[in-house]
């Protein structure tokens, strides 16, 4: 088969072995798969993404010196079942997955593999017990976005979210997008999102911000502050002491940037008692100052990823129309293409998200 | 009156004016004060004290030019009611309160403040409707210990603590020893702590602590393993994405060290899904690596100080016998031996909690 390959540095198409499927596997067709951020980083930041994910229990343990097939966002067309399947959903069925297989009782993650090819390569042999079934007719480059936004919902779910909160979303790239789209969800409001770039500032009102703010021109801690604190709000220590008049509403901050220092800027910009979601992928060193969080009293929350069940809320949400993700997808490329589209996937005003067709 | 007096660097012991209470203040005579970390920090790292409390927002906005004297755990004697109050409690009743006092409607800091003097004077002038009255005849040496007490039933109050959790405290210096007190009436068990220092090992273990480490031989990571993984517990990813199986207990780990990287040790030593408890306080810059946390899906919670509830509830707990604090009482000093007590406190081995008697 044919493969956009991830070898000694560069992105080059050549052909693969053909996988062949395990015990309770399936081979699947790749229809569409989405570049990922992280796909970029191990690209332009090899030795530290490989360093970074061996320390961190191997989770991710490719070897950069062997060929790797790149792609964990996909949606597929069922080709064949392999030994040992129950063959509950027929072949022609479109489904997706979380980016993993089953062999055997081993889990093997997909996208980072020097053995499994990802959604780059035009078959996979993914885990019957774990494909959903993609419900409604939704178009595969929809369906393929289940897993970025499942971060983004698992990032929501694991912010102890009430009605009164106020969000702010720091950075609006494909996370910080899909963090937007799980909040509407949720239906908290009003909600807040800062990013430098005028194409993401309208992409995130197009997934349900409420307000944007270019950083440059307006702090995002201020727009926070104004949304955030009603009228008659005292808050002198003697009023915070004794309980009196009207409360701040409480602060929940997405990070969704992934640089160092960030953190830091945001523990600098946040009310006392925020809580901080940590959803950017920082792979570098950071310096922070502890004690501005402990003088505000802060929480961090780190997240990754995201559980089987937020992945299948995904899905659903995105086939029962509940949130629309067709300005999400600003590109489409062949196996050809995605060496270029990495390149281009720096400008922030070009692109969210760029899908991949192995067959185009 | 006399007290000890952090002037140019030095401590020294010299009269200052005695307080005369303003509307709403009781003039109290201070009968015990304990010593504080904090207070060595001021002393001798002042210019990060003084710049990083600048920095946030002023609490302890001290001017190290001028004199202040310290002192914020403190029992007193109410001596004299100032105007505007209404004498619930009559001259001569033993009283603890919070580190402040009122000047009208304006919260001011008792323990770094240039304009009042804090616990090593003999008198000061408090707030009358921040008193609690010491019960049961509690000695006023216990009584002082109700601040530090509430600094660790605070931390323990802010972890989301469940019965299931198996807490780790790392170091057991006064704010790590307050801890495992907090942990102990929570009754969550069992209760592993870990410290350098075989005398606060020592005192950990008279604290509440079930079990005791030190770090040099056994590693307190492992230790908590050891402690809150069932039998037939399977830690394969296959079993945890499948919920097959047993599962590990949850981490709750305080840290109450407060030097720069520390933090970092925790997060690398941490199993998945910890929250960690930031209750030491570290004034310098740190470095972390976000990445571990992420994909551990940490989570940090800084906490500082005590409510008010929190405050009374601690010395309701002491003074009911609800936790003994004898133990934490390992020296007395005047003030001419508060000196002196600063340059023995760094030792872990001699000293816990130092109380100064302005009087003695």
């Amino acid at each position: 088969m044919r493969a956009a390959i991830f070898r000694k540095g560069n992105i080059i198409v050549d052909t693969v072995a053909d996988p062949v499927p395990s015990a309770g596997q399936v081979l699947v067709k790749t229809l569409c798969c989405g570049i990922c951020g992280t796909d970029l980083h191990a690209v332009r930041f090899t030795q530290q993404f490989v360093e970074r994910s061996r320390r961190s229990g191997g989770r991710w343990n490719m070897d950069p010196t062997r060929d790797v097939v790149f792609g964990h966002e996909f949606c597929c067309e069922i080709v064949e079942h392999g030994p040992g399947t129950d063959k509950r959903l027929k072949s022609g069925t479109l489904v997706c997955s979380m980016p993993m297989t089953l062999i055997g009782n081993i889990v093997q993650g997909i996208g980072y593999s020097n053995d499994i090819a990802g959604g780059y390569a035009q078959y996979m042999p993914l885990a019957e017990r774990l494909l959903l079934p993609v419900p409604n007719g939704l178009p595969a480059a929809h369906a393929a976005l289940t897993e970025p936004i499942a971060v983004g919902w698992h990032a929501v779910q694991n912010a102890r979210l009430t009605a009164d909160d106020v969000p702010l979303v720091i950075g609006c790239g494909p996370v910080g997008l899909a963090v937007i789209a799980g909040l509407k969800i949720k239906d908290v409001h009003p909600i807040i999102a800062a990013d430098f770039s005028p194409a993401r500032r309208a992409l995130a009102l197009r997934m349900g911000a409420d307000i944007v703010i270019d950083p440059v021109e307006t702090s995002p801690y201020q727009s926070w502050q104004d949304a955030a604190t009603p009228a008659g709000y005292d808050g002198s220590r003697f009023a915070q002491l004794f309980g009196l008049g009207p409360k701040q509403r409480p602060a929940v901050m997405f990070e969704c940037v992934g640089v160092p220092g960030i953190i830091q800027l945001i523990i600098d910009g946040a009310p006392a008692g925020a809580r901080i979601v940590v959803v950017g992928v920082c792979m570098e060193s950071d310096r922070f100052e502890p004690f501005f969080g402990i003088v505000k009293q802060l929480n961090l929350q780190f997240v990754l990823g995201c559980t089987g069940e937020e992945f299948a809320a995904s899905l659903h949400h995105i086939a029962e129309g509940k949130l629309d993700v067709t300005p999400l997808i600003t590109g489409h490329v062949g196996l050809d293409g995605v060496k270029g589209a990495f390149a281009e996937l720096a400008n922030p005003e070009r692109h969210a998200k760029v899908m991949v067709d192995p067959w185009a």
